[in-house]
């Protein structure tokens, strides 16, 4: 039956590609307020493509923050299973703007890729969804099973409101398991089941000297500079051979088996070097950058800046100096725990002479590990496998999705990660995009899951 | 003789400081290249202001920058002594603009003082130069001593063409000595005499690691991070006791004489935590806050800046970080040699997987000494003490006055460092400000002082 689907997607694939187009042209950036409009632009565009599919209770919950997008499809019976499927709609910052090569809000196909901010993350796969759900009513006139959609705007801030949500709404969310697609392969072409993902958590530094900025001359020699000693901190965080050295980091990390390792080893990841831009990898002593990346928990300063960025030279002592600092965790590590012991390392090591100041992040997450061998994920794989021709490969992965472990804890259901995104994407980053050809075999992916997930 | 035109001064007193605010008024940031059109006004104004006065040849230099205004004086007859009058008409950028009280460029008079970008730095001392010839002019007809007045607009981002033009010019330029008024007193109403000034160099270091913002997730634990790895550069160049740790930095370094112990502790210095709001001041073990600031050699982080700085949070790797430093010199030390030693430390401790590069800055000047007992300087000593009603303080400073080095260099006169700002005027930060009372006084100081010379 999912044949007819497919034919539908092919034979309206330049249209679909043009809502998709317009769906990637709103700026829906959600942590600067100047894009609030575009936010609320986005949630409408997807209340109204759901109405249009034919799903009921298309609506937009108010948060407190930026709307979430909520629906769902019940006609498939009371047999067929329910999914939840979650993604988001807001993107991250353009910034640095002058590096895209093309406006990152003006959708371009490069070589076989679609350039746009959100392309990949997340607003590309969120489509892809919807697509397929619209192939299967206007061929079928219904669903393989029953859906319940939410899509929030705060995924790139933290899902600040998500949890309260999800909790209030529990009733009316709950469903038999869950489906994210927020989430990439291990190479473009290899089907990818995300078996394990790593927490997050983070803190912000500010070091305050002179009550302001301060000629060099008059008096260098007297007070504390506070950019040098926000280095002096974050040096003694970690070390050249990237080692975390806050005591107590790594306390309770569960170890990577040699199981593990091998399986890690035998994934064929990506060529860091060539994605990256590096001469040469950098790891954790005693782990590859492989094993690191997707098995042990990592340090990052996301930012850091103080004093005068101009162009030529000014002559001052900064009256302050700002870190943002992001971790990411593994099993057995306790987001809260770790944003205790940086903050005791940073007041433990704080000089006499500075104020020093630490802001905890509102964002938390513990890490995420799922049973390979659930039939839900069996079925995942085998769909991945049927439509992209090559076996699937199981992975852990470094990145943190904070609402996979707020549904595991409020809803206590399965959770599938279906992503699509491969490691040429550039998230985050300047010239995001996202391949055609993914965009063709994992909807052709998800028509089969859908059809094997009530066979 | 000199009376007439003090009285001149007070008379004129209100009409000289609009004129002044008229001044004040233009931003004249030489930095930043949007300000070159009124970089251009404020040089009319001098060269406007000085042919209002009766200078002769009043011009502008085009040095290849921006430009430098000229003018001279020379009827007070062969045997009368010549001066050379050296200032700048060039300020510091405003940023951060949110911490001024009152517009950078809207001259506002509050508790006596007058608040200006420049008001202090050097405009407003340019100025009462200024006035004093024309207080002399109008009254006598004619001025004590011949005068060349050489006013520069790129004193700010390093002076770069000043020596060119003092080479080129030299045979009209020339004089019997020099004063400069572009430096302070050690307290308000102290009038000082600066025997000493530090020198100056400066170095940016650039470290690049991916090639583009990496997702913290997908590639941490893979690469390095550039930040992290300026901080552990950064923070092996000066330690906690705020010595400077790179090689070779202290050779051929002056010792500070108990003698020169001796006079700067009798210095009534200025309070520094008052001063600059620090709750404790911190120095270069073994030294005092003033034995530092005033002798000793400084290491300083002008700024720093690398990855997110915008609201919320952004999960990146930054693909680059940079860091702008600042070195004040004293005797035995050549900046050329400084710049090649912090140049080879950086090299050294920088680690694998992250591409330094470092970016010598072209403003360099040694440190000067001035024999206390020149008879120019006992008189511009007892000039500030009649003015000023209070004993005149000798005393070395930590600023850097390149120009000083060069005329010493090229023309092997006497130099004179008439200052007149005062230790909270905030120079280089936002809320510069300058006192009136200072004003009135200094004036007067170089009435008196233009007598005395040709007395």
């Amino acid at each position: 039956m999912s044949e007819q689907a497919l034919r539908y997607l092919s034979e309206n694939r330049t249209s679909l590609l043009e809502k998709l187009n317009e769906f990637l042209s709103i700026p829906s950036v959600s942590t600067d307020s100047v894009h609030k409009k575009d936010i609320q632009e986005a949630a409408n565009f997807l209340k109204d493509y759901l109405n249009d599919i034919g799903f009921d209770h298309a609506e937009q919950h108010d948060t407190g923050g930026h709307p979430l997008v909520y629906a769902e499809y019940n006609q498939a019976g009371s047999d067929a299973p329910t999914v939840l499927f979650y993604g988001h709609y807001d993107v991250q910052p353009v910034d640095p703007i002058d590096q895209w090569k093309s406006d990152p809000f003006k959708p371009e196909v490069r070589d076989g890729r679609i350039y746009a901010r959100g392309s990949s993350d997340d607003k590309g796969q969120v489509f892809m969804h919807l697509a397929v759900f619209e192939a299967y009513m206007k061929t079928e006139g219904k669903l393989p099973l029953n859906v319940k959609i939410c899509i929030e705007g705060e995924e790139e801030i933290g899902s600040e409101h998500l949890y309260d949500v999800l909790q209030d709404k529990k009733d009316q969310f709950n469903a038999d398991f869950a489906v994210i697609s927020d989430s990439g392969m291990v190479a473009q072409n290899q089907p990818t089941i995300l078996y394990g993902l790593k927490g997050f958590t983070g803190i912000e530094i500010n070091v305050t000297g002179p009550d302001h900025d301060l000629h060099s001359g008059m008096y260098g020699g007297a007070v504390r500079n506070p950019i040098m000693k926000l280095n002096h901190i974050l040096a003694s965080m970690k070390n050249e051979d990237e080692v975390i050295t806050v005591d107590g980091f790594y306390d309770g990390v569960e170890p990577l088996s040699d199981k593990e390792r091998e399986l890690i080893e035998n994934v064929q990841g990506e060529n860091y070097e060539k994605a990256t831009g590096v001469k040469e990898t950098a790891s954790e002593k005693g782990y590859t950058a492989k094993e690191h990346t997707m098995g042990r928990p990592t340090f990052e300063i996301n930012g850091m800046y103080g004093g005068y960025q101009g162009e030529g030279t000014k002559t001052i002592i900064p009256s302050t100096a700002t870190a943002k600092i992001t971790c990411r965790l593994v099993p057995g590590q306790e987001p809260e725990q770790i944003q205790k012991i940086l903050e005791q390392h940073v007041h433990k090591t704080a000089p006499s002479g500075v104020t020093v100041d630490v802001k905890k992040e509102k964002l938390s997450a513990k890490a995420y590990k799922v049973e390979p061998n659930h039939p839900l994920i069996k079925k995942a794989a085998k769909s991945y496998t049927k439509a992209f021709g090559k076996d699937t490969v199981y992975v852990r992965m470094g990145g943190s999705i904070p609402v996979v472990e707020w549904i595991e804890d409020i809803y206590n259901i399965p959770i599938v990660l279906l992503g699509f995104g491969t490691p040429d994407d550039r998230l985050h980053s300047p010239n995001e995009s996202f391949p055609l050809d993914s965009f063709d075999k994992g909807m052709e992916t998800l028509v089969r899951y859908w059809a094997e997930v009530n066979a």
